[in-house]
């Protein structure tokens, strides 16, 4: 496993250093969450928590890693004796992967000293952002394909890691299968692919090179037909091959084309008929060539005849909106009387107001078993299905519903995931995960799962919640400045 | 080192076994080049030599590459065995790291048997492309303040490798440093940074917390002042410490604020007359929050007294444009006498169409050393300064210049670095390599470095390159499609 101890903005080692020496390594918590949902989507899928704990498991400062802070000339030798046998002692509660998420939700909170949470967040961060994004964008894509979606980005990917790890996210979000090996390796995901254009082009002719593809590959056959002319030699070569392949009794499992530039709708629509007419109805039509939701949104309502979708830059760049956006907040510390007291980030901007206190985060389903709303509580609240359930809209407060036993359920979204720094969580693997990620996305309504201007899941906060946030803001505003 | 070896796309293992099983492993010439400078600029940056080295190095199947692609069921044995003593054998030539370069340009020749070639493909582009981006990005935004550029991204970059070879092309590009330490340990960059608003909220007031922190770093100390109020509790707090360590005879080597929220030119302003006023003229402003390249020329046009930006997500995902959009394409291949034969590719986008053959580059400078145009030639052809050099616009032919001896030079831009599979280059280290990037940006004018609609530098190609283009095209255009 990679050492990303150092994998950290020098911030976090130079605060540490400071808590340190200033004897102040309290107990903090922390709250991973984000703002707004990307792309003006209506949802974010949750991804990322399993690259997040093998990170955790694995921090620790090698001698390498000590005598290299030692010669930044930054820390003393006290501190980095001490950095010697650091690990991580603390809690952390996560949304399982493949859950639907909303903004404020935190998505992963750790109850730890002050100097190891500080420590972890520009790794968290770094991974459970990536690692939502790319889901997020790929259930877009998927939802709105209806399926058949391949991840096909690697090239294009920033980075190996970015290249890998986004890989996992597209199939935990609905992805057939991924272009990139090794992702498929590591994380028993199913790889797909059959050749480039290089191939043709190193054949004296496109026939030849279709004809040697299916007689190694009879079983997944799949031609790439744009080399020369789509419709004048791509279909009718591929035509001719099937036709031999069919004369020599050779039944293929997968069999078909794929289109990589023209006019995916024209093409795929003429092709289909070419592949009809010539007997094979059920050749696939695979289409590829900077896709993306909204391309393919377009691409079907013209009536495109395409089977299977090769998706890549646009996908695994996140193009139109490359960054989640998730942040890392103190939302408790501990006074010297051994209590977690609630804090509370301020800002002139009231979307950037934190929540304070240690939170859990409930929701809440309604009798057709789609999500009402999550509820957002301090930790110590209990809520059941026992009794009526008050909501309201913390920007609109006058805005109550009450839900009547029997007409709602409830499930709690934070599990916990560390204990006393021993990992008490085991990771489900991706096809387990995509399951649940399908459950989830039926959870919320399709006015919710809409490209553009989506019908807004609500996330609510608790009265006391609400209450409390409202003295911290009063009190906070009487505080004098100037000390 | 990691086995990156099965970071490829599977298409190209499925062609490596055709090519084994036909027995058609020719050698051939791949070219990676761009076809468009991202984010409207005049230029690029070139990047990720050193980590496209590594992962050649390092090409080797474990056996748990081999197992886990007989697990497939794509592969056979004979293709499996064949792979066990796999490893790259083939000549590579490529732009150094931190030249400037233009569309069309083969910023790597890869020159190999066909399934080397291909099996590298997807890695090669993954990394040049990011890493391409990335310095380019940051050059725009290292251009635009001027200097003073720290990269503090990591936290919502693409994954790990996002993170720590995104600071790497970010330092090439002019940042002075990076928060990344695992990148600063790495590549032996400053590692940059002080504090959080957390390190703020953990202390009973943001004094005491600003105080603590200059007591552990003096000669370090850019407190962080928008944790509650910038000008009324924030700056305030700051001069009181600054004159308390000036009462203490403390002389720190760096000191100042840093601003994270808020109108940065307005706060700036202020800042700086508070600082100014208190006798802190040395103090340094510095300012962090969503900058960009156009954000920071705004605020530079506004007056903002910021000496040093802090900046995040929008160059390390390069926001407004996150893929480079690089390319490989099959140049020539060996013909049955051993010839290397050009190919071209075909589309009806004309700007798809690729420059066949061997080629090399020629960058013409003028007489105040400035680049008057790079010229692409084929590779036996010899261009000196000894003869008028005729230039002329390969989209317009019968636009023509000639260059006299005497008023210009010439320098090739590929070196050489790798001979028969072995390699034969050693990387700079990230400082001279920095050095080579100020150098270069100095070879190009002002207009070519407008973030809009920037002058654009001439890419010509050779009239015997033009002539076999032109030939290629029109024997294609003869050639019967259907074989």
């Amino acid at each position: 496993m990679r050492n990303l101890t150092l994998l950290t903005d020098l911030y976090e080692l130079t605060m540490m250093q400071g808590y340190f020496k200033k004897n102040n390594n309290k107990k903090v918590i922390f709250d991973m969450f984000y703002r707004r949902n990307p792309f003006g989507g209506g949802y974010a899928i949750c991804c990322g928590l399993e690259q997040a704990i093998d990170y955790v498991k694995n921090l620790h400062f090698e001698k390498e890693d000590i005598d290299y802070l030692r010669s930044t000339g930054k820390f003393d030798d006290d501190f980095l004796e001490y950095l010697k046998d650091f690990k991580f002692s603390g809690d952390i509660y996560a949304i399982p992967e493949g859950t639907v998420i909303f903004p404020r939700e935190p998505v992963m909170k750790i109850v730890a000293p002050i100097d190891q949470a500080q420590l972890m967040e520009a790794a968290l961060l770094n991974i459970v952002n990536h690692q939502c994004l790319i889901a997020t964008k790929a259930s877009r894509v998927v939802e709105t394909a209806g399926g058949g979606v391949m991840e096909f980005g690697l090239r294009r990917a920033q980075g190996p890691d970015a290249g890998i790890y986004g890989a996992r996210a597209a199939v935990i979000a609905g992805c057939v299968g991924t272009s990139n090996v090794l992702a498929a390796k590591m994380f028993d995901m199913v790889p797909l692919g059959t050749h480039a254009h290089s191939w043709i082009m190193s054949f004296e002719n496109e026939y030849e090179a279709f004809k040697a593809y299916s007689e190694i590959y009879p079983d997944n056959c799949l031609l790439l037909v744009d080399t020369y002319d789509t419709l004048l030699s791509g279909v009718p070569n591929a035509i001719r091959v099937f036709n031999e392949m069919k004369e020599a009794g050779i039944n293929p499992k997968l069999y078909g084309i794929r289109l990589d530039s023209g006019d995916l709708a024209y093409l795929s629509k003429k092709a289909r008929e070419m592949l009809d007419a010539a007997g094979f109805k059920d050749a696939i039509i695979s289409a590829s060539s900077d896709l993306d939701e909204h391309l393919i949104a377009s691409l079907i309502s013209q009536g495109a005849r395409i089977d299977s979708w090769g998706v890549g830059t646009n996908m695994i760049t996140a193009k139109d909106n490359p960054a989640f956006g998730g942040v890392y907040k103190l939302a408790a510390i501990q006074n010297e009387n051994g209590e977690m007291v609630p804090t509370i980030k301020i800002s002139e901007n009231v979307a950037k107001i934190s929540d304070p206190g240690d939170k859990i985060i409930y929701r809440i389903y309604d009798e057709s078993g789609k999500i009402f709303a999550d509820l957002i509580t301090l930790a110590h609240e209990k809520y059941d299905t026992s009794k009526p359930l008050e909501l309201f809209d913390p920007n609109e407060p006058w805005k109550r519903t009450v839900l009547e036993p029997g007409h709602f359920t409830i499930k709690p979204l934070l599990v916990q995931v560390f204990k006393d720094g021993e990992c008490v969580y085991a990771s489900p693997g991706v096809d387990e995960i995509c399951k649940l990620r399908e459950r989830e996305l039926d959870s919320i309504w399709e006015e919710s799962k809409r490209l553009l201007n989506p019908h807004e899941v609500h996330v609510d906060i608790s009265q006391e919640l609400y209450d409390l946030k409202q003295e911290l803001l009063k009190n906070h505003s009487k505080k004098e400045f100037l000390n």
